[in-house]
């Protein structure tokens, strides 16, 4: 079943009082800078701090009253899981997830944080869907996947809902919105319900270099996958190949994608720092990254950058400052 | 002039479409650890990254046809700098702005991005308002006060305006709500919406020890000054005296005063960092400080802590978060 937009109105509704509205924010300074209009939607502000509750707790909210005693089975890097274990913990049900053991401590203590049970596996050697779904099988657990899912797809599409309305009441009339994209559930969702409140609008996936299967598969038209042995900064968005679910989607909505690099991405993350007062982890930086190396030309525009998360552990924070060039 | 709670509906008119309308933040697992509920006014979303651009485009917007030619002047360590600057260029005036040459790097390039012209002056051996005083009569500029003036004092309590409507918004019943005290104008501002607004409310100002003149002013109850060779990590609130206009006010209304030590300002800022994914100034996390470390006791009660504002160098918030005590 592919995701309508009413499906994404109806999740909103399932939100509402759950899920935070978060900010679209600007700087004038910034602006100036660029030339153009750029204004941020501010995800990190999300509860879990990253827009991953807004799936996952639209998809547990749909599990039969009789399923919902085996509870939810999800894998994630860190964000899926962290959205998964608190939707969970806010509905009564017990949640499992698999994380790979170099996700990020903060990511890996919330998670446990909000009741859950992480179950460590180790992202080279094991494969995450087959243990999350065999778990499943086993122990008759919903299995809440990060991106192939009607549910999860609407509830991430709450964001294009709702930063279409807010650019209305700041009289912004939006010509582009730039998304971060994993497997795709974020950017496909958003796409989705900007086709219908701002049909103008141009929509872009952005991935980390070494990661962009999404940007290549868009270009070739089919699904491609990426090289296993890719490495980027960004640990939220290290996915190979499109979404089953997701690509068609995106293939139909979006103007197109681009790729970033890991200095792009600090860079993004500094003038987050400097220019938003807000903390954006990697992964989440990267729409924003194209925004401002010139990969997508603001100048003239009124352009959305979506920053999805913030989940970062103080260190690689601090290295992202020390690092970026101005 | 004492400014009254219509005054400040009228600078929230005045702001509309101008101000942000920060969010009101929570973090389910702060609230968890601290056994009650805290949200944060996130004034560091401001434009101009601090609750100050508010009293400044108040006061700038009032300022006659005849006298705008003559520019405006003001001093500051760096907010109301901002303030001042970013409201005279959207409203077409020229600024000065006097400095001290220990002001955050950041806080001197922004206020001169935005137009102003800057002059630096010796903090320690010059009086900053005699020197603008001074400016004023010579060129015939308009002083903007940074708190004694009674359309400042309203802008600012927009702020707390603006927390009551979002907090009935979001079924919080606030019992506490701590602010940020540097010469008085926000918590007295604040305070005065609050009384009229959430009238059962308790208002508390907090400041950085050495500098708690409010607080033990209060306790006196009379205006006491601080020893002038008080060293704080909170750039923003070094002021050694309550406002003329403010304390009267602050007596009248306020519940009572904390002071916090640069350690707890740090961990505050760590925490900003963690839980809200939000850069906060150390001045700006005091009241944060005050319900973090123990000071005031946030267990069983709803609790408002402003955070005033986000104008830090990336030196000195890689250092507090280095340097955290969890």
């Amino acid at each position: 079943m592919t995701p309508k937009v009413s499906d994404i109105r109806d999740a909103a509704r399932r939100l509402a009082g759950w899920a935070v509205t978060t900010p679209l924010l600007e700087s004038p300074l910034l602006n100036e800078k660029l030339g153009g209009r750029l204004l941020i939607k501010a995800e990190m502000f999300q509860r879990t701090g990253s827009f991953k509750f807004r799936g996952a707790f639209n998809r547990l909210s749909r599990i039969d009253e009789a399923d919902r005693a085996g509870g939810v089975v999800a894998y994630s890097s860190g964000n899926h899981a962290q959205g998964v274990a608190a939707a969970a913990q806010l509905l009564g049900m017990a949640a499992t997830i698999f994380m790979p053991d170099d996700a990020p401590r903060t990511k890996l203590d919330n998670t446990r944080s909000y009741g859950a049970e992480v179950i460590v596996f180790d992202r080279r050697s094991e494969d995450r869907a087959a243990l999350a779904e065999n778990f499943a099988a086993e122990k008759g657990a919903t299995l809440v996947r990060p991106y192939d899912d009607p549910y999860v797809i609407a509830g991430q599409g709450t964001v294009g809902l709702e930063l279409a309305a807010q650019a209305a009441d700041q009289d912004a009339r939006i010509d582009a919105v730039l998304v971060p994209c994993g497997g795709g559930g974020l950017v496909s969702g958003s796409a989705l319900a900007l086709s219908e409140e701002s049909p103008d609008t141009a929509v872009y996936a952005v991935e980390p270099e070494g990661f962009d299967d999404t940007v290549r598969s868009l270009a070739a038209g089919e699904r491609l996958s990426v090289d296993a042995d890719a490495r980027s900064f960004c640990d939220a968005l290290l996915v190979q190949t499109p979404g089953e679910m997701t690509f068609p989607l995106n293939s139909r909505l979006l103007a197109g994608g681009f790729a970033v690099d890991d200095d792009s991405v600090k860079a993004a993350m500094a003038a987050a720092f400097r220019y938003f007062k807000a903390v954006v982890e990697p992964g989440g930086a990267v729409a924003l990254a194209a925004c401002l190396n010139g990969a997508f030309d603001c100048r003239g525009k009124t352009v959305v950058a979506v920053c999805s998360g913030g989940n970062v552990d103080a260190e690689k924070f601090v290295s992202a400052l020390k690092e970026a060039k101005d």
